[in-house]
């Protein structure tokens, strides 16, 4: 049984993950760079054990530091949070060596989803949806005639490519031929691999997005969906719970098709299906899967009443699943606003700096995740997230007006803020009246 | 339509209400007192007017000050919270007067469950049970040949007393006359009435309370119930939802008999009908009816979503009640715990002075409602609550975790509070099972 989890990771997920062990009656072990040494998650813990130098590869990101951490202070258990080595097969098999329980999936399934032609080939095997794509093109002439089938616009990409590099949207049969030539080029000194494939570009598409939990025992439920489409520079900034306006039978069909999908390659633990959903035609198509807790998965936390990082401890531990599907009831409307530590006004440049003030909101209905308060400091080396400001209501109107009031109640002196951006988007009629789409955000911005 | 509500409290509950108000789109006014200058419902609401001297019957306690400031901030309504003026039926009259709505019952259904013997008529009425006893008695002969009727223990009660006041426990029939003739002279002095009766006294009774809605149109529905059984000298310091151990059926009854009160007197607004449960019988008795949002209102909201205080606002402005009786559905366990600015080692004396440090808890589950924060002073003049602080979980014992988990996170520097007792009471095996009674807690601190 787990009795002391190592938390390896930062900000306010590692305090997310602390109090799930304190509330599973778990001993809780911190790591910290030497820039987090005065940090809250620090603070918080049960223990902390330095891990390195500021920059995340030295110690956040290294696999053998981690571990050490672990052995070191006789944890059983490493949870790694999301980002940094959430998604690193490396620490899974690292941690099976050293004997320790990896707060996750196996190494395996973190590769087969974390691959994108397996995970599409995954998603096929079990039926679900993906994005009409050609497979490796040998000309233009052969991209031509596929987009021509499917229709314009297409996205040209990189065979090798990952992460959102290596894509050029191609709007006419005119500018295919030499957005290939060029994008070839590109390809090939970027990742040593000029092959490229097409693939249909779904117009004002949805990120909506599943949760799924899945046991060793072979049970599998999701818990709804999540609208990631408020995005910047493919950065979500603004979530929701349920996905406003989709229909019914979709929710359901979409929700089902993520567990096939977790089934399919074996899944275990919390994780992500994403999907883009075509608002025209309500087709939906799988993107990725994100094998790990995502930020946002407190606003499902919030509408389904389920404890997500507990149930992953639990999970890890080999605990069945304590719910069916059909025990899973959604209630209400939940959003989360990202206040990130950026300064809209300059190009969301980030603004590290000491907190002189931090004030969260709070009060019924509101939930703040944060790694930070007043007197401590933001570094300059990690991501921009403050704080998670997170807020459940009844119904959707209802939601909008206590984020209006919650935002109006948060005070952060000593950094800029996206949070006044918050104030903005809550004023926008196509937020207020829930039609957005991943290209509505950018279009707000630069209007 | 309301658009602007004089909060006329302070504290928590102030805080409470102007959330309420904004997350409604109503401004909210706050007023103060001399030694609340500096107040944090000062700070969140949109205006603030002074209205008097510290000592609460010069501000908080004057009708006229109160109705005064809403008049003079062009308010349309007024939020009495809970104590001061809540429930005293001249602050509706002079509302009324002033043309002011006033956000609770109408002053005549004040005064009628206000007064023991009419309150105890009306559930007769409604076929409520009451507490057996004997109406004004003659002579000690009497009372002794009903107090044998009923069974020892009884208790002898002043006709004309009130709030606890003039209440003698009587254990058998050998000291009955010799407490009748002092109680009687007590009586006399204290409330220029000799006039006592006899009730039977309800061993190891449990205080279970029941929330009510009702609205302008005929509409009343109950939100489950409460355990407040966790008392010292009659003062609440842990609430939780449900009543641990109550069986279903039992639930119901009272449920429905309190809704049965509440039409029988012509409530209108949130209220909360009071019983004593025998654990032994399982029989439940009428007490009294709270006719005003109380302190633990945050339990129910925890467990069945619906936002109490923002439901009185709309119910004052004429709203009916936006869903049934069969939709109310109570989800999980929720408990609260009092920290007041007190010394539980020096008898539970008041602690007032400036918080040098209030970090509150935060995270899943957790909601803490507080007037205070870092730098605000604790006035001696008022009641000594600081923070409410609230858990909510799927099942008991995850709620009982949490709650550990969040005291711990809790800190408070400058003052003293009941926030280690808390911690006892958590780790007492009664409370852990569940199973205690309004005894219990002073049983326990005694022992």
């Amino acid at each position: 049984m787990i009795s002391r989890v190592l938390v390896a990771n930062r900000g306010e997920i590692a305090v997310r993950v602390i109090r799930a062990c304190r509330d599973l009656g778990l001993t809780a072990v911190a790591v910290y760079s030497e820039a987090d040494a005065d940090a809250l998650h620090v603070s918080l813990a049960d223990e902390a054990v330095p891990i390195g130098p500021a920059p995340a590869r030295s110690s956040y990101l290294d696999v053998s530091q981690v571990v050490g951490a672990a052995r070191d202070t006789n944890c059983d258990a490493v949870h790694p949070g999301y980002g940094f080595l959430a998604e690193n097969p490396a620490l899974p098999r690292a941690c099976q060596a050293a004997g320790l329980v990896f707060v996750g999936p196996p190494a395996e399934v973190i590769e087969r989803v974390g691959d994108k032609v397996s995970a599409r080939a995954a998603a096929e095997a079990a039926h679900v949806p993906v994005v009409p794509g050609s497979g490796r093109l040998a000309s233009a002439g052969a991209a031509l005639e596929y987009a021509t089938e499917v229709g314009f616009p297409v996205l040209l990409k990189a065979a090798a490519g990952g992460g959102g590099r290596g894509i050029r949207r191609v709007g006419s049969a005119e500018e295919l031929p030499a957005e290939f030539t060029s994008a070839a080029r590109e390809a090939e000194s970027a990742f040593g691999d000029g092959g490229l494939f097409v693939e249909k570009c779904i117009v004002d598409a949805r990120h909506v997005e599943i949760q799924v939990l899945a046991d060793a025992h072979g049970s599998v439920v999701h818990l709804g969906e999540r609208e990631c489409s408020l995005q910047r520079r493919r950065q979500k900034l603004v979530e929701e719970a349920p996905a406003p306006g989709l229909p019914e039978a979709l929710r359901k069909e979409i929700g089902a098709a993520a567990v096939r999908l977790a089934r399919e390659v074996g899944y275990r633990g919390a994780g992500t299906v994403e999907f883009l959903v075509d608002p025209s035609t309500w087709a939906y198509y799988f993107i990725e899967v994100n094998a790990r807790i995502q930020v946002e998965h407190g606003i499902t936390e919030l509408v389904t009443g389920v404890d997500l990082v507990a149930t992953q401890l639990r999970i890890a531990d080999g605990s069945p699943l304590p719910f069916a599907q059909d025990e899973v009831v959604a209630r209400g409307v939940a959003m989360e606003f990202r206040i990130n530590a950026e300064d809209p006004a300059r190009g969301f440049f980030p603004s590290p700096g000491t907190l002189s003030l931090m004030r969260p909101p709070a009060g019924p209905g509101v939930r703040v995740d944060t790694g930070f308060e007043s007197g401590r400091v933001v570094p300059p080396f990690y991501d921009s997230l403050l704080a998670k400001l997170m807020v459940w209501a009844p119904d959707r109107p209802a939601a909008l007006a206590r984020a209006r009031r919650a935002l109006a109640e948060l005070r952060v002196e000593g950094v800029a803020t996206t949070a006044a951006l918050h104030g903005r988007i809550l004023d926008w009629p196509d937020f207020v009246a829930g039609r957005y789409h991943t290209g509505s955000l950018e279009a707000f911005l630069n209007g």
